[in-house]
């Protein structure tokens, strides 16, 4: 049943060898690894204008130079996300990079920070897109918290049919979005060349007090928040179809040119129509409103934005899970991560990601937007580590044209720098949490470490030398009368050595004396010792009675208990039956280094 | 831990020998067993005044006529009881007399009833006491089923501390209880003689148009709700010091005379005060009033009367673990029943029943006062199954003065009868439940029944025929590796048989080329047998080898599946390690009659 169930949503169990079939193509790769970047468009702007309008509405022409700078900022994350690209065609993500020149410390904090990072950008996607959703249909506002699970939920599932399913899924939506925010910025161009739009343009140049380097470099990291998920491509190397690092640097540039013209063209177009941002209506919204009025283009576009902030999420799917083999191959995170699923997708990365995230969104009652400065630091942490990781790269290789690369990487790493310290020291109150979550990850890391390190240690033998030792047995049976099981159990024992012993634990002296005088009848060819309870506890005298077999015999036999078990036809009639031998069972495996060994027969009816 | 806060709360182990110790003297008895009887007088005039209010005042005279009736019924019950008491020493409830004289479903039939009367009892008196204490504090309404779930804890825990014990605790509130009713009795008749009392007496002897003959029946069978718990003494006799006969008879009486005269007394009073009773203070509460005006011994009397309420509870406690244990050595119920605990008792019992009686607590927030009826016709039902089976014992064995005994037990008889007829037809819509739950808890005993003469069947041998034999063995030992824990198991698997495989479950070519080669260097003298999963499965191509393998040897030899596993030392640390071994050995278990042993290895760090 459950079986079936399984095949209904995840599709038949694939054979190893199709992995390759799983691979993405440049196109396909481009909707699942961009919906996140891509998304940013959707808000990056209004973010730069928000800040901006806390002076007054004739600063928003500063939005103009800042997208320029964004866009620089992009240009030069592409350019250094490109090298990393073919100096780590296994998947480069900011984790590899970091651990390979800065070493193991810094990769783990990037690692951990971008793992925790993909956790924070399904909850806050998901809630994103389902107050789209509920803003169009307000009376589902008491299920947000439902939808959101809902939608979490859906793209669990869909990860796990597998990467290359997801993506024939989602690349719809995505370039759908991309049409129609390219249709939306040629149409209000034209719109505004042909003077089809009568707002007042604001001043522009015009230098204000009260506009300080502080509120721009504010404006400048909240404009930056556009650019989180673009280190997606380089995490997801080993996603591509062959040659797979020529694809992903192809991928990641065709992101940056899509990503950069719709940031710069939505900027353009809110500055021209003199777009103010407030609470009610998106600065894209007001923009597609001005274009086309309130028709059918204006609520398609409005349909496609929403679908695309939910479809952010999947960068997530696509990059956590690889994120989580790799600390897993490197023992930071548990064995369980490098187990492929049966649609060859890394299934525990995938659950453990939704599961999370749902966690997350059910804490926060579906109100994720104070998660989002603290998800934009997740991001420009690694952002910074994996670039002074190439930095280091390059002075240390010194390979050719190494300057210039240096160049790049220098500028995106200082940039990044200051974005990382712009938001920490603007928004402290809502990414305090990094300082406990990034140690208390690292701490996780190291104590998994050691722990494999420990067992690898304490189970590794020296094949030269340590060969099996045969040893006598001596084999314990606790009975608690005649029965089949008993006849089985002593079959089997005696069938193994001749040492064998029964236990019984009588309760009275009657008792006693009627069992010894039936297995003395019965004569089976085990002698049967007899313990005397006055607690009525079976479990103690038994366990006494094989920790002296265990201290008289250990040296030179291997003991083991054998427990007859009847199993009942159906699981309820177990209440029927005493469990003890599923307590001595539990208390033996924890406690002793004793073989425990269950004879079971299977009742008919 | 738990160990040690179970001592705490119970008490510490008891030897079996001391079973003597926790028999009742008829003091102690009278406190345990009576609480549920007695504590009826606290509502059992109540609900005769109630009954003929509906046809108005005047008709209030009926009440005494009636409880006449009511204490020649109760003389009956007692007087037949005691004849019970003699003829089943070992405990005669209606289960055994039914069993013995009516045959078994008529046995079952008042077990059952009994059995979930019990609970009622439970759940219905921890409600009327917490409703006494929420009148007297209104603030902890809200509270009502946590104050329930809370008394059931404490009656259960005092229980399971052993009879004893709980009946130390409970002697003194009935005794006072007793005590005080009698002194209101007392000065009551005193006050009412010497002229203390102003309220008009009701005029007697009138007959009134609109009291037929139903309104008389039901009147009286709301009465004989004061007689519930009648039974209880019979039921425990083995809880009794010895001669238990003699000293359960001795008790029985004495809880008549104690009830009969509590009940009648309050009813006079009630009369000759001509209380009406309303729905805001209870009639014993308004005679206490009138008697000693609203003084220090009211309140006493109030106070005393609420917590008799809460310990009537107690006698359930008592007599259902005892009916339990009855009905489990007749395989009724599950062997649980039959275990003492370490105080004694049965504790399996006292559990249950308290866990069953919270959970109606439950389900009904506390307001039980509609199961009141259910819980009548429950006790009614075995009353007069009961006399049934001592009126055909008589006829059966006609021993010295059986005409007598005949005619006592008739009446009884007859009256229990009608009564539970009244019940069944003037409260239909609150008593229909039991046609449901006594046919589903019949069929329950008697699956439980077929599944144990089932299971003892198919594990019965004949001691003369079925003798161990000895066959061949084969051991087959899953690796993922080569480690310490495959080395221990390896060496335990060469003490016992030549007969040893290896088996090996690989993913790839270059994986099953290495680990081959690995062991041909190790070369432990097994051979090792590769199998290669194209679905990175490893219990499914295990499970395929060791079906051949079974299919192949079955008939020559036992077949052992010994896991290698090592236990790690934290609980936490298992969620690092493939849990693979539990699975193949929860499969192997419920499908295959194959052993499966262990061969632990622990961790030390």
């Amino acid at each position: 049943m459950v079986s079936r169930v399984k095949r209904l949503f995840i599709g038949r169990p694939m054979k190893s060898e199709e992995l390759g079939e799983e691979k993405l193509s440049k196109l396909k790769a481009l909707a699942v690894l961009s919906s996140d970047a891509l998304s940013s468009v959707a808000y990056g702007t209004e973010q730069i204008l928000l800040v901006l309008m806390t002076v007054g509405v004739a600063a928003l022409w500063y939005s103009i130079p800042i997208s320029v700078a964004v866009l620089g900022l992009l240009t030069i994350l592409i350019l250094s996300y490109r090298q990393t690209i073919f100096n780590y065609p296994a998947g480069g993500g900011a984790y590899i990079v970091a651990k390979d020149n800065l070493g193991l410390s810094t990769g783990l904090m990037a690692g951990g920070s971008l793992l925790v990072d993909y956790i924070l950008t399904v909850a806050v996607s998901s809630s994103a897109g389902t107050d789209a959703i509920t803003s169009a249909f307000p009376s589902l506002h008491d299920h947000r918290v439902l939808i959101s699970l809902i939608m979490i939920t859906f793209l669990t599932v869909l990860n796990l049919r597998g990467i290359s399913e997801s993506a024939s899924v989602l690349a719809l939506p995505v370039y759908l979005f991309v049409c129609s925010v390219f249709i939306l910025i040629v149409c209000g161009i034209y719109n505004y060349i042909t003077g089809g739009v009568s707002a007042p343009q604001p001043v522009s140049g015009m230098t204000m007090s009260g506009v300080g380097l502080f509120l721009l470099l504010k404006a400048f990291s909240s404009g930056c928040s556009a650019l989180t998920g673009v280190e997606a491509v380089s995490n997801a190397i080993p996603n591509f179809k062959k040659p797979a690092e020529k694809n992903a640097a192809s991928t990641l540039v065709m992101m940056g040119v899509i990503l950069g013209s719709m940031f710069i063209g939505i900027s353009l177009l809110a500055y021209w129509y003199g777009i103010q941002p407030t609470e009610k209506e998106t600065v894209v919204s007001q923009i597609a409103a001005s274009t086309f009025g309130r028709g059918t283009i204006y609520y398609i576009i409005q349909g496609v934005t929403a679908l695309i902030l939910f479809l952010a999420a999947n960068t997530a799917y696509s990059a956590f899970p690889l994120l989580a083999f790799m600390l897993a191959k490197d023992k930071f995170m548990p064995h369980m991560f490098m187990v492929r699923g049966d649609r060859l997708g890394f299934s525990n990365g995938i659950i453990i990601l939704g599961v999370l995230s749902a966690l997350l969104v059910i804490v926060f009652h579906g109100n994720t937007e104070n998660l989002i400065p603290l998800y934009a630091v997740g991001v420009f942490i690694p952002f910074t580590l994996s670039q002074l990781g190439m930095m280091v790269k390059w002075i240390k290789l010194k390979p050719n044209g190494w300057g210039l690369k240096l160049i790049i990487n220098s500028i995106g790493m200082l940039t990044t720098l200051v974005i990382t310290f712009i938001f920490i020291i603007t928004k402290f109150s809502q990414v305090w949490m990094v300082f406990i979550f990034l140690p208390v990850v690292m701490f996780i890391f190291y104590s998994i470490h050691k722990h494999y390190l420990n067992t690898a240690d304490e189970l590794r033998i020296q094949i030269d030398i340590d060969k099996p030792v045969i040893k006598g047995s001596t084999i314990v049976i606790p009975v608690a009368g005649i029965t089949r099981v008993v006849l089985n159990t002593i079959s089997y024992a005696k069938s193994l050595t001749d040492n064998v012993v029964a236990v019984y634990v009588g309760f009275d002296d009657e008792d006693i004396q009627k069992m010894e005088a039936k297995w003395e009848e019965w004569n089976p060819g085990v002698r049967l010792i007899v313990l005397r309870s006055r607690y009525r506890s079976i479990m103690k005298p038994l366990i006494r009675f094989i920790e002296t077999v265990e201290w008289k015999t250990a040296d030179t036999d291997h003991i083991t208990v054998l427990i007859p078990q009847f199993i009942t036809k159906y699981w309820w009639q177990n209440i029927l039956h005493n469990q003890t031998s599923l307590l001595i069972r539990a208390y033996l495996f924890q406690q002793k280094d004793i073989v425990i060994a269950t004879v079971p027969f299977h009742l008919n009816r």
